[in-house]
C-alpha cells in the first residue's frame, strides 16, 4: 500500500500512498537515515528504518540491498525472495524453492492461501507463476499500484473480507490473465477501474457502491457474472449505460436500495436477481428489455401490482420467483408463458386463484407445462380453489399450497 | 437442516433435526394433509405445506410426486432436478442441462457458487459432478445427516462465514473425495467428527472451539494443512493425543488463548504459526519435539524471556518471527542455528545487542548465514552498537534497525 524507497545519497525519500505522492528529504550522517514517520496503518512496522552497511565498498543505500522482510516494498526492487527468485540477488544467500512463499501463508500447486493472517498488506513474496492468490479475512486497507506486479499468471483473486476502501488505478494492469475477481465484503464505493479484459466474473456483493458511471464494465468482452448484491444502490445510482459493453449471462443486485427493475441491464441475461429489494411493482415495459431471461428472482420485495402483459416479453423464462411480496392476485399471463416451468408465489396476500390463473382454457393448447408452484402462506381459502384450476399441471408433480388458517 | 417425509396414508410423518428424530401423526383429510408447525428458521417456507392432487389414480403423498422447490427435501426422495438427472422422475418435466443448478447460484465447469445468497440451507440440486461447492456468506446453521448426498465427486467445500454450529456425526460421509474443507466464521464448538479421510486441508478459523480431543484427526492421514486460529483454545484445551494420527506441514493456531507453546503438536511440522497469543516464555523442552520446523511464527505475543538452550532443537529452522513480544535481549543460540536466514525481533524492549547475539567468534565458521534481522522498534541506540556484531552478514543484505529515540 505505501512504498519507501531508499535513495542514494542526495536523493530524495519518495513515499507513494496510492495516488498521492510526498517528496521528503532524507537525512544522511554516517550512513544512517532517520526516516520520517507516517500515520499510516501500514507503515506501523516500518516506521523509522536504520539501514546499517558491513561493506565498506557498497553503497550506503543500494537498492539491491535492501530488506524489507516483507512487510513492504520500494518500488523498483523487489523483496529478497522475488530476488533470488529471478536471480538478480548476486552473492546473496538462495533460497530453496519451498520457502518462496509469504510468511504464514500456504503456497501448493499454484495456489498462494494467506487467509484470516491479519495482514494490512498484498504480501510481496508471491510467487509468478501463482493462479490463484486467496487473500480474504485480513485486514488490507488498499490495493497499491504495484501490488501485483509479476502475477501475469494469476486467474483468481480472492480479497473478500478486507478492509479495502482504496484501488488504484493501475493496481489491475499486471493481471492480464485474472478470471475471477471476488472483492465481496470491503468498503468499495466504486467498482475499481481498468478491470483486466480477461474478468469472466466479479463479486463485489456488501461494498458501499451507489453509484455505476457510464462504461463501468466498458471493454470486458468475457464477463459472464456480476454479483453486486448488498450495495446501498438506488435506480438512480445506474447511469445510463452502467452497463454498456456488457454481455452478461448472470446479475444479481440483492439487498440493495432498488424501487424497480433497473432498465438498463444488460439485454442479453439469462439470470437477474433482484431480491430483497423494495421493489414496489412490475409495470408494462419494465420488464421488455429482458426477453433472454430464463430465472428472474424477485422474492423478497414490495411488489404489490404486476402490470397486465409486463410479463409477456418474457418469452424464455422458466422459473419465476415472486414468494415474499405483497400481490393479491396470481399475476396475469403466466399460461402463455410457453417455458415456464416454476412458479414461486408463496408468502404473499393472494385470496384467491381464478380457474384460468395458471391454465388456458383450451387444454393441451402450447402454454405453459409447471413442474411446480408454491402457493402456501397466502390467505387463499383453498377448500375454495376449483381443482380445475390445475387442469393443465401434470401427473407426477405437485402444488405447495397451504396455510390456509392465516 | 430439517427433513420432512411426507408418507403414504396411515404411515407416519417423520421429521428428523440433526440427531432429534420425532413422529407425529399425520392427519389425511381428503387427500389434504395439515403438517404440523415448528419453530425452526429452517422450516419457515415449509409450515403448513398441503399436497393436492390432479390425478385420480396417484396415491395422495406419493414420495415421488413431491416438489419441494428446493427449500427442503425428504428423506429418500429427491428434488426436482435431481430427480431429472438421474432419471428418476418418469413423466416430468425434463430439464435441459444448464438449468440443472441451483436457483440464484451459479454453475459452471463443475463449480457450484452459491454464495452471499442468504441460505438457510444446504440447496438441494447441486449436480452430483461437483468438484467445488461455494456456500461462504450465507445463514447456513448446521449440516444435515444428507445435506451432501450424491456429492461423491466433491472435493471443496467452502462454508466459511455461517451460522454452523451443528454438524451431523454423517453429514461429511458422502464426500470420499474432499480435499478442502473451509468452515471458518462460524459457530463450530468442535472440530466436526468423521472427516473424509481424503481430507487435504481444513480451515475452522474463527469458531468457538474450546477443546481438541484424543484423536479429534484420527485417520486423516492424508492432512497437510489446519488452520484453527481465532478460537477461544487454552493450552489445557488440547488433550493428550489431540493430533494423534497426523502427520502435518502447517499449522496455525493464532488468536487463541494459548500462554504457552502446545506441547503435543504433529512433530513433523514444517511451519507453526502461534502469533497473537498470550505466551510469555519459551522453556527449554517447549520446542525440543518441533526439530523438522523451517519458519516458526510467534509475534505477537507477551513472551519476556527464552530460555537459553531451547532453540537449539530447532536445526532446521529458517526463519524466526518474536516480533512484538516483551523480550530484553536477543535470545541466545542463534548463531548456532545453522539454516536460520531470516529473524525478527522488532518491536520488543531490547536495549543492548551482545557482540555475540548473532555471529560466532570464529568467523567463518559453520553457523547461521542470515538474509535478514529485524531490530527497529526497540529501545537499543544503535550508535553504541558494535558493528561488529553483525561481522558474520554477508554483503548485499541488510539490517533493520531504528526508531533509536524510543
Amino acid at each position: 500500500m505505501s512504498y519507501i524507497r531508499f535513495a542514494s545519497p542526495g536523493q530524495n525519500l519518495n513515499i507513494s500512498h496510492f495516488q498521492h505522492t510526498l517528496e521528503i528529504p532524507v537525512l544522511l550522517n554516517k550512513g544512517l537515515c532517520l526516516a520520517a514517520m507516517f500515520p499510516s496503518n501500514a507503515l506501523l512496522l516500518v516506521l523509522g528504518v536504520v539501514h546499517l552497511l558491513f561493506s565498506v565498498s557498497a553503497l550506503p543505500f543500494d537498492q539491491g540491498s535492501f530488506l524489507d522482510f516483507g512487510m513492504d516494498a520500494n518500488e523498483e526492487g523487489l523483496t529478497m525472495m522475488r530476488d533470488v527468485e529471478d536471480g538478480s540477488a548476486g552473492g546473496a544467500i538462495s533460497f530453496p524453492e519451498e520457502i518462496v512463499c509469504p510468511f504464514a501463508c500456504i503456497c501448493f500447486n499454484m495456489v498462494v492461501q494467506c487467509s484470516d493472517l491479519n495482514l494490512h498488506y498484498i504480501p510481496r513474496e508471491i510467487p509468478h507463476d501463482t493462479r490463484l492468490l486467496d487473500l480474504q479475512n485480513n485486514l488490507i486497507v488498499g490495493l497499491g499500484e504495484h501490488d501485483f506486479e509479476g502475477l501475469s499468471n494469476l486467474e483468481t483473486l480472492v480479497l473478500e473480507n478486507n478492509q479495502i476502501s482504496m484501488v488504484h488505478p493501475q493496481a489491475f494492469l499486471p493481471l492480464q490473465k485474472m478470471k475471477k475477481l471476488y472483492i465481496s465484503h470491503n468498503l468499495l464505493t466504486a467498482i475499481p477501474k481498468n478491470l483486466p479484459t480477461s474478468l469472466v466474473e466479479l463479486r463485489v456483493n456488501d461494498n458501499f457502491i451507489k453509484r455505476i458511471p457510464h462504461g463501468a464494465f466498458a471493454g470486458l468482452d468475457k464477463m459472464n457474472s456480476i454479483e453486486m448484491g448488498r450495495n446501498p444502490i438506488q435506480n438512480s445510482g445506474f447511469a445510463h449505460g452502467a452497463f454498456y459493453g456488457l454481455t452478461l449471462n448472470y446479475l444479481r443486485i440483492s439487498e440493495a436500495k432498488l424501487t424497480a427493475v433497473p432498465k438498463d441491464l444488460p439485454d442479453n441475461l439469462h439470470e437477474l436477481h433482484l431480491d430483497y429489494n423494495q421493489i414496489k411493482a412490475i409495470e408494462l415495459y419494465d420488464l421488455s428489455r429482458y426477453t433472454s431471461l430464463i430465472r428472474l428472482g424477485l422474492g423478497y420485495n414490495k411488489i404489490l401490482t404486476i402490470d397486465h402483459g409486463s410479463l409477456a416479453y418474457l418469452y424464455n423464462l422458466r422459473e419465476l420467483h415472486l414468494d415474499n411480496n405483497r400481490l393479491s392476485q396470481v399475476p396475469t399471463g403466466l399460461p402463455y408463458m410457453t417455458q415456464l416451468q416454476v412458479v414461486h408465489l408463496h408468502s404473499n396476500n393472494i385470496s384467491e386463484i381464478g380457474l384460468n390463473a395458471f391454465c388456458l382454457d383450451n387444454v393441451g393448447a402450447h402454454q405453459a407445462v409447471y413442474s411446480g408452484i408454491s402457493l402456501f402462506s397466502n390467505p387463499v381459502k383453498y377448500w375454495e380453489v376449483d381443482p380445475n384450476a390445475f387442469r393443465c399441471i401434470r401427473n407426477q408433480i405437485g402444488i405447495q399450497f397451504g396455510n390456509a388458517s392465516k
